[in-house]
């Protein structure tokens, strides 16, 4: 792994949650996208090489509203970033992980992606992302 | 804020969570630390500019322990640096956002630490840390 990409935080609806992180980070944030293959609209800002990724689900459906129907609102997945996704996902296969998409998929920010299954990593959603060339 | 500066997650036994996660992100643990105040055994990994803080009670009743019991293994917390803590903590607490500890307490990884009610986060428990010098 690169680094820790970004932090993704499920919220009922960014009109809240976007002055609440701005002032609890003294930040502005700099970027919304809505992504359709998520159903989430969501929100970025920068805390030093890391982002948090806040996600509000444009749909009663989608999987971040039934995450905080079940959880409630608060950290959602971590994100990795990776030089290559593919060997990433092959590795990470042959370790035992469980990938929940067998090929990357579009994400927010101009990535692919790729998540693990939480109950083969203590609990946490991990999403392995690479920068689409 | 300054950056990311861990991302806390509780987990049952560090015997079986550090070797998964040295697989995972496929880099070494570079540190185990007990904290007695928060009655936890650490271990830290190195994810670019960002750390990944893995926590084990010591005590079934410890903060940790009664974490796990309510709501499973998996992310905890998450700590942004800052430059100056007490101004931090009094600038925070003017925002209106509430402060778990009055005064900074001692963290893992020689900080001084505040944790910031999750009420007021939309349910992430924030720490604030700082470089003890």
């Amino acid at each position: 792994m690169l680094k820790t990409e970004h932090i993704g935080i499920a919220v009922k609806e960014l009109a809240n949650a976007v002055p609440l992180f701005e002032k609890l980070l003294n930040s502005q944030c700099y970027k919304t996208e809505f992504v359709a293959g998520e159903k989430v609209n969501t929100a970025f800002f920068k805390t030093g090489d890391t982002k948090i990724e806040l996600l509000a689900s444009t749909d009663p459906e989608g999987v971040i509203a039934k995450f905080i129907e079940k959880k409630g609102e608060g950290v959602h997945h971590i994100a990795f970033a990776v030089a290559d996704i593919y060997a990433e996902m092959n590795r990470l296969k042959n370790e035992g992980f469980v990938l929940l998409n067998e090929t990357p998929k579009e994400g927010a920010d101009n990535k692919l992606i790729c998540f693990l299954h939480p109950k083969g990593t203590n609990g946490v959603l991990i999403e392995l992302c690479m920068e689409k060339k």
